[in-house]
């Protein structure tokens, strides 16, 4: 599998859509917020920039894309007001995904969310010039020094590729109780790799003093197998070992397949920062956030309106490209339904969260 | 009709789309060569910028989206290496087009393409950095003082709206010898507002001593209803009148609709630039090219090597939006069969060409 040309949230605004089933990562947005504003105020406080550069990388498809970068551009604006200063900067804004990413939908969303940015921010606010660049952030992006300012939401546990050696981890589809010692080696030396490639690519990309806020789907516990982070996989991978007992996967096609995740602790992202030695770490912090986040209330006929169908419905979203990819289109409603179930079953028994890793920085002068 | 939501090329590469049919686009390009080569040799020959800005507006979503813009840093490469420079510029490649531009595919087709240009062009070359810009060139895209080389190629003709009064031009569809002078002062005034808006943004955007090499569909003649630039209209809206001979369109449909486009003469484009004053003009060419050029002998299957299909077909992708905005979807394929009929015969009678005028300029100091 070829993780750059097949990892993509669901393109649309369809049922199983990203943008239909994104409530969760929106509320680890608003979650960080403070950080935000924070790297924001340091940004823009005391340099007042005359255009300013924001890039959010792996900004997906759905109400979440813009939603962060006009909470960037408010902040910056507030800043302004609160320093008196009449002339408002420009933003050129950069939203980066993988070539899959739709969007196309993201761009005919754009009139609408410039004229009402402009209702309600007034005259003095912008222009804001967006911009579409589609690539793998493992990959320089961008020209060296033109970044202010970098954000990326629940998207840097997506490895560049699977880690070799899944095999080995037969039933799992991700960490697990049961996985091998050199299984988890590899899990962890690809995450290694990928965000230590990530912070020497922005490193040439942002300007000294410049800022980067990532969060990264991750866990408190030093153990990786944890079930924190590996539970919510661990029960895909159950659904999917129905399906073999069923007949409707083949036993060597699950054994084939693996997450190309990796959901690392605040140390170990510490670690890859202080190697790759470009980046001050203003905050490193651990936040967790319940399962049933992922319910969007407003958006489901009632019947629905049950947490685990809910999870299901927010996973496939994301992990839908990948499992087609591997196991064909035919079998994805079955699977997800009896995922559904499973966690159904397993939210009414016990508190599920998944724990966010959110990282501050300041590019090295 | 708001145009820059429905004017856009018919996207993905199916038999009626742009990118099946957008020849003669590409011959334009390649005439207009030695313009865009000498504009390059302006900026980049003397400079030796470390990062390059290079903008496509209406960049479309086809083979010649990409082929421009690889032309002008092949361009680039060539005089770095005659100047025996080691060390490449980076390129920032802008993409622009309306949003409801087919970004998506032109997206997915970058990995493949930054591959071939790294086999062509070696390991020195680049880095590029492709995006894509969303919008109308109407309006501000870019960041003031951002853009080095601004290209567009068959864009500029389009206008931002229809001209008001196009009723009385009842079943004109573009300007004729038929139409009323107020009617041809209105599609006249609607380009000179248009054209002088353009250049304004992009004054404000283009750095000064940057390029802008345009081409656009245009007309020698001092005469706006001359049939060099009217004829292939005139001929769509024959089609259409047969239609509301057979009572598949409504009359007042057929009276209601206007081509958003005037085809200027350089006369005109050069009146707006020196109106505007903020570029000089390097060079003011008029060239034509045969309709004949529509023709993409290899893509069609032998019954349909007709010049009068292909034409209707070239016309078709580009045309095909706001026609069925205005019209409907059902009529699309029996009008373009009329109109492939009508243009057929006219084609084996005279010789039938198209008027391109290209100006290249450079921003003022």
């Amino acid at each position: 599998m070829e993780v750059s040309s097949v990892l993509h949230m669901n393109g649309g605004f369809g049922d199983n859509s990203y943008a239909s089933n994104s409530t969760i990562q929106r509320k680890v947005i608003s979650m960080t917020k403070t950080i935000t504003e924070e790297a924001v105020t340091g940004i823009y406080g005391n340099k007042f920039l005359k255009t300013i550069c924001i890039a959010d990388l792996g900004c997906s498809s759905g109400p979440n894309t813009l939603f962060v970068v006009t909470e960037v551009m408010k902040m910056v604006d507030k800043i302004r007001r609160s320093f008196g200063r009449q002339s408002s900067p420009e933003f050129q804004i950069y939203l980066n995904d993988l070539p899959g990413n739709d969007f196309n939908s993201i761009f005919r969303s754009l009139p609408r969310v410039q004229e009402e940015l402009r209702e309600e921010m007034g005259s003095e606010f912008g222009p804001c010039f967006f911009t579409g660049v589609p690539g793998s952030f493992y990959k320089r992006l961008f020209p060296t020094r033109s970044l202010h300012f970098v954000h990326s939401s629940y998207s840097l546990m997506w490895l560049s590729q699977v880690p070799k050696g899944v095999e080995m981890n037969k039933e799992n589809i991700y960490l697990a109780s049961t996985s091998p010692s050199s299984v988890i080696r590899a899990y962890y030396e690809q995450f290694q790799k990928d965000f230590s490639m990530f912070l020497k690519c922005r490193s040439e990309e942002v300007v000294n003093g410049g800022r980067m806020v990532l969060t990264i789907l991750g866990r408190k516990s030093d153990d990786p197998t944890s079930k924190e982070c590996c539970y919510i996989w661990d029960l895909l991978a159950k659904a999917l070992k129905q399906m073999v007992y069923e007949g409707l996967i083949e036993q060597e096609k699950l054994y084939s397949f693996g997450i190309p995740q990796y959901t690392p602790s605040p140390f170990e992202v510490k670690a890859e920062v202080e190697k790759e030695g470009s980046f001050a770490i203003d905050r490193l912090e651990a936040s967790e956030i319940n399962w049933a986040a992922c319910s969007n209330k407003f958006n489901l006929p009632h019947s629905f309106n049950d947490d685990g169908y809910n999870v299901a419905k927010c996973m496939r979203s994301v992990a839908e490209p990948l499992l087609i990819d591997h196991f064909g289109e035919s079998i994805m409603d079955k699977l997800f339904l009896k995922y559904g179930e499973i966690l159904s079953h397993c939210m009414s028994k016990e508190e599920t969260k998944v724990i966010n890793v959110t990282i501050s920085m300041t590019k090295k002068e």
